[in-house]
């Protein structure tokens, strides 16, 4: 069609705003409110949900809740809902509330790990063979994730060699479903593409994921350029709710509304319903009590676009 | 290096914020303030700026003030300095100006063009050729734009052929440069580059211009999609300022300050300093007295960002 873009033809998307979305949110909300957003997301057509983390209640207050969020919420047949976790404890809880899938994270940055872990990316990842051991015998799929790999707010730019070595630990210790995350909203379009073209051509066995901000507007371009470099799943959240602790005024990551516009109108399949998607992210914001991010939710998909035809006016 | 993408090594920025910016804002800069910007964008290193307009000013209040501000500026050899018009007595100002090129428009939509001049775009345009020959006759350079050109309020769609009639009625009347805007934001990626790698085909004499807002969060991915296309010339706007009178709660210009990050980071070549950018970004947020359209404003450029290493803490 004179298209020279080399674009997916469906997308899977991923959910995360009930976890990555509402844990930097001040205002804690309910168990019921939570299962509501999750029970609305599962009813719009997504497959793929993050319900929650398992990790400890001090660290992410409004993370507390999550095992009795897993337990209220509706679970469609063939939908996964997955939740982060960060150790052993984590993978107990998550069995206990019957999660199908939980993801683990690490930093691409050397200096961020050493600080926090006092080891290396890689040596963080190898750690986690327990967990995912533990998670495996318990029929719980694993999933793992590297964020800052587009950037760092520490070393900014973060080697190829740096994201394949961690890559590799993965691999080791049995995870092949890998998230490449911009948390920190330092990735451009080129870097997106020149780093998804490059792992996926050094690691076809692994199904590889794009996790976007908005921080510096590219959200939507630097999911075009990994479609382009033939990744076709991604991380959205409700109303672009979310941040990035170590990034002052980090937007959230990229909106579920605006992605969702796009693709439509790019005529990628996702199996998602944008009517839905917009009433998710209305409610969201009433229960945030802020504005959103997401342009779509102010000003609405081409789609919902009526303007009066002046033609009418004159005659 | 590991890129697939195709994109041009250098492009050409217009800083239309002068006239497609501010013609939307209530608050009336005065001429000093206006020359102040353009100044600042002169010493920014842009080669083309779009000062103002010369249509009536009760038309756009904002533009009443153009011939003023066309004498005060400081105009660098090799820059050029354009300015909306929409007939021969635009010319005229632009005459007595020293104006260095006019820019004429007219939208893609046929409903638009019927009910506001009772005929079609095309017609519309043939009836420039008054307007053309005697800024020519008179050594200003005319360029031409079509708005709309990526999706229409009133249609919705706009067909390739409509775009073409259009393009050639330009040609007809000896106008080869040609700007295509997505004023209503309706644009999507795939749309751009499908439209910008079709026409690029077709009219290989034409040099064609990319204008787009961020109506919908799609600002720099259609930029994106149209330096995919080949596109190697685009207009910004400073703190993202303008909007579309047709479209409720339109988002301003791309930002000049997001569109320059994400040039800067992928190696683009521009020519202007993105520490001046910023710099007039602040400035007309002051000035305007409002808020910014623009992510970099708020959160930095990657090369800004400085946190502290946490390993420092820990020692």
């Amino acid at each position: 069609m004179g298209d020279k873009m080399n674009i997916p033809k469906e997308v899977v998307l991923c959910e995360v705003g009930p976890r990555d979305g509402l844990q930097n949110e001040k205002k804690l909300l309910t168990v019921e409110e939570k299962s509501e957003l999750i029970n609305l997301c599962t009813d719009a057509g997504y497959r793929v949900i993050e319900v929650g983390s398992f990790v400890h209640p001090a660290a992410v207050p409004q993370m507390a809740t999550t095992d009795e969020v897993f337990r209220k919420i509706w679970k469609r047949e063939g939908v996964e809902y997955r939740a982060l976790i960060a150790n052993r404890k984590g993978v107990e809880r998550a069995k206990e509330c019957k999660c199908d899938k939980v993801k683990l994270n690490v930093s691409a940055s050397i200096a961020h790990n050493i600080a926090n872990l006092n080891c290396t990316p890689e040596e963080t990842v190898k750690n986690f063979r327990e967990c995912v051991d533990f998670a495996m015998e318990s029929g719980i799929h694993v999933s793992g994730s590297i964020s800052m790999a587009f950037g760092s707010p520490w070393e900014h730019e973060i080697p190829c060699d740096d994201i394949k070595r961690i890559i590799e630990s993965y691999l080791e210790v049995g995870v092949n479903e890998i998230s490449l995350s911009d948390a920190s909203g330092m990735g451009t379009p080129r870097k997106v593409n020149v780093v998804f073209t490059d792992m996926r051509k050094q690691y076809p066995e692994v199904q590889f994921w794009g996790h976007f901000h908005n921080t510096r507007g590219l959200g939507l371009a630097n999911m075009l350029a990994a479609m382009e470099a033939g990744i076709d799943r991604f991380d959205v959240s409700f109303a672009g709710c979310g941040g990035c602790p170590f990034v002052p005024d980090a937007t959230g990551n990229v909106s579920a509304e605006d992605a969702l516009n796009m693709l439509e109108e790019m005529d990628i399949g996702t199996g998602v319903n944008s009517d839905k998607v917009l009433e998710i992210g209305r409610r969201a914001v009433t229960l945030i009590g802020h504005g959103a991010n997401s342009y779509i939710l102010n000003a609405g998909r081409n789609k919902d676009l009526r303007v009066e035809m002046p033609v009418k006016k004159k005659k």
